[in-house]
């Protein structure tokens, strides 16, 4: 395989054409073309992009680049478990914690497939002991609060899949433990999710690969603190979720240990242990199971070459056309969905850590722009807001609205002749309508001028096999774009510098008076 | 007063010339430039810019084009009740909420200044009243949770200062009443957030000013038909907050209602009875007090001509400079404090609904680019998940810290001996600079290009007075900004096609093909 810088393809030039060419929403749209602009992605959920700025020829355009760049074939040579990673020399396997589409990954005459499903079992059969009472803390009293004590992908992934399905759960009588989640070093945050629990009934999962996170460890330490203070024994309160290597692993000081490695990067980590301990607890070990369910059929949808076939390569190379070819610097998620809402904030990480990079995968700079800003606010919340500037800001915003035909608790009522849910689907096909055609007005203040991309990610209701559709498509589209940019999508080099200043700055000894004179305004010292 | 587009302006010229003059922060940035660059914002934060890309010959041009376009007789206008929303033809009264700077406000033969204060006076002897029980739920139950009920403006900004100051309040020993919030037409979020709370012992705060918002007014019947199962007279646990002329306004269907007018916007009314009356619930009348004290200092310092001595009008001549002559087309808020979590998405309201415009006041098309995306999520949260693209991305991202010298609960544990607090802060001080001045490295991958522009607004610690200080501070930044811009930040026109068009949908005859397709691809009918 060959691994060359987008610019350097023959599709670069034909794509630049192309986009030479202007194109309007406003002539393209019609009622065939949004019945045939539409891609499966796996739990029955569809991918809309008939309201996106492209044509046959720039879709030919994208499958040729999709084919030279040899995407897929680069996606089997991640789920192969070759190292993908080049920076770090690592695999990337977190689709193997959801089953194999690959050849058997073996590291060191171990299976890393059923390495996985091994801490899976593991894990649930510990799930299943706290359910049942088996396993319980310092006390005898049962849990009923799994507070999950970790940052970045440790945190942003499991607490949006949390909150997604919690009021789900609860309905079908499967919410079994209330979660809370501790990531900032910021003392509050910590104060704040103690402050409303009872502890003697919380067991905290400590969640680090390296096991060596400086708020991780701080955050540890102030609850291991505030349970000796309550008189409970520590030891009993805690397990980990961390890599063999590690300080946490064999550790008495926890009453168990699960397992990842450093093939599952900490914003692909979900589907993990990571994310698995965490909402198995939660709403029990057959949602989770169903969510990598979910998560499994997408990653195998997305090994088909033909684009129109394959939505997460789809929705990558589209965002290519914007990102590069129309020069559009952000993209915005819109779920219309409540129990998304802090489904972007995961996104944001996911999208932004892999890809926002200047560097190709040789660590040569490249000449075009990578990874756009993503941010979002559900739906109709965000019409309320910063829609305004979507509809009639200076520049447009790409946008990926997610909807789903059925609410997800089922509890509605009807107002003016329909449901809210009713009324938050018109409200969707509204501003899809709205954004792409606009409304010309003789007063300019009142005038849209459309011609604003989207998308549309369409389900049936919102479950946990949908969700793990929902998140295994967004990671296969990072990796996607990552593959076209030429970039590794894998490491976070960008994250260091701050790490080391920050070593500085409390040893005190930076050498850099500048970093001091900082240091002193904000009285570090 | 003369109203020009900033690219009719002599000083467009100038910054547009001294644009072309290449500066960077690693020859800029020096201990008495950091001592230097700081401005007063009121209630004793500070505005620290050494680390923006800015000199003092730009610095004097921004003070000449903030002189040209007399952004602080505009201001004045404003305060003195001059019709500003000039598309809407009202006035902007929301700093009457929290203080009189300018004349007396007169309308109709009254002296809004004086109603508002009313207003303030009526709805904390309602609070009271609550608090001691003498007003309590059909059953005669005190209240113990109140639930606010409204969406964007009558959303955001309560909820984010509700946290904000949540567990400030419990160690405070002045919490009253827990608070939730329900904003989204999703049928899930009123569901979810009832779920969990005593409908008996439950006060409902409806805030609409217009007392038509389709989402405010579903959810509205939604808890009245829960009210109702539940036994209870939804007459004795809903309040309204509205505008005198609304449905809401004198109607027995509420317990009472609290008035605001047409020149309270509502991304503007935190400081009104919009935020009033839930905040005094919840906190009680003395800590909103303070909040809005705070809110009129940092009023007061804004009027300010001088740049160097005006915080929120120098900050937003920053953002100019960045938006149109270094071409930035964003900027990342990121509080150091874990309560100012859904701060960021108060500010995208703010700023994005303000000044996402692409007219000015004439409603004649502009030339140049006006308000930029804004997102953001606290430190250090944010280190672990977007700041890889902020630190390496293709191009740079403005940045906005917010911070604090102390912890908001001072509940904190030595690690590695240093406390939580010092960590956090120590993060700051490097963030700044990492992002300022970078990294060389022979591997590309792990250097860092620098060059990227930040400031930090910091506090002592984060409480009422601070908290209104701070709101006020990017309420007159936006101010300011739409002032260069020449626009009119005050009305909301992208808003009303997305309504339309809902609303041709529900009715089922919108004579659209397209939004026909949309609607029937969402099963809207």
């Amino acid at each position: 395989m060959k691994y060359i810088d987008l610019d350097k393809t023959e599709s670069y030039r034909n794509l630049s054409g192309l986009a030479g060419t202007k194109r309007t929403l406003a002539a393209l749209l019609n009622v065939d073309r949004i019945k045939k602009y539409m891609a499966p992605m796996g739990a029955g959920l569809q991918y809309s992009y008939s309201a996106k700025l492209v044509d046959d020829p720039v879709l030919a355009a994208l499958q040729k680049l999709s084919d030279e760049q040899e995407l897929i074939e680069k996606y089997r040579a991640i789920l192969d478990g070759e190292t993908m990673n080049t920076g770090e020399n690592r695999k990337v396997l977190h689709h193997l914690t959801r089953g194999q589409l690959g050849k058997p990954v073996i590291e060191k005459g171990r299976n890393l497939g059923e390495f996985y499903a091994e801490e899976l079992n593991r894990f649930q059969a510990f799930t299943d002991a706290v359910h049942t009472g088996t396993i319980h803390g310092s006390t005898g009293k049962a849990f009923s609060t799994v507070v999950q004590i970790g940052i970045g992908g440790s945190d942003l992934g499991p607490r949006a899949l949390y909150l997604a399905l919690e009021q789900w759960a609860v309905r079908a009588g499967k919410k079994k433990l209330n979660a809370k989640f501790i990531s900032n070093v910021d003392p509050d945050d910590a104060s704040a999710a103690i402050s409303g629990i009872n502890m003697e009934e919380s067991l905290f999962i400590l969640v680090s690969k390296s096991g060596t996170t400086q708020e991780t460890l701080s955050n540890e330490l102030f609850v291991k603190a505030k349970l000796q203070k309550a008189g409970l024994d520590p030891r009993k309160h805690l397990v980990a979720v961390t890599s063999e290597t590690s300080p946490l692993a064999h550790n008495p000081d926890y009453l168990d240990s699960f397992y990842i490695d450093d093939f599952i990067g900490g914003r692909y980590s979900s589907t993990s242990a990571v994310g698995g301990v965490i909402l198995s607890l939660a709403f029990g070990p057959e949602a989770f199971k169903e969510l990598l369910a979910g998560a499994h059929e997408t990653d195998s949808l997305a090994l088909n070459p033909e684009i129109a076939k394959n939505a997460a390569l789809l929705d990558a190379l589209i965002g290519v056309w914007e990102r590069n070819f129309l020069n559009f610097p952000y993209t915005a998620v819109l779920p219309y969905s409540q129990a998304l809402s802090r489904f972007p904030a995961h996104l944001q990480q996911l999208d932004m850590e892999s890809n926002g990079k200047r560097v190709n995968r040789f660590g040569e700079p490249v000449a075009y722009s990578t990874g756009p800003v993503v941010f979002g606010e559900p739906g109709t919340n965000g019409q309320h807001s910063f829609y305004q500037l979507l509809h009639q800001g200076t520049e447009p915003v790409p946008l990926q609205f997610i909807a789903f035909l059925e609410s997800q608790l089922g509890d509605d009522v009807e107002v003016d002749g329909s449901l809210s849910q009713t009324k938050l689907k018109a409200n969707v096909a509204a501003q899809i309508v709205a954004f792409a055609t606009g409304k010309s007005d003789s007063n300019r203040n009142k005038e849209f001028t459309g011609e604003r991309p989207s998308s549309l990610i369409l389900g049936k209701q919102l479950n946990p096999a949908v969700l793990g559709a929902l998140l295994a498509h967004f990671e296969n589209k990072v990796l996607f774009q990552g593959l076209v940019w030429n970039l590794n999508s894998f490491d976070q080099e960008g994250v260091q510098l701050g790490k080391i200043l920050t070593k500085q700055v409390l040893s005190g000894n930076s050498g850099n008076p500048v970093l001091d004179a900082y240091s002193q305004l904000l009285a570090v010292k």
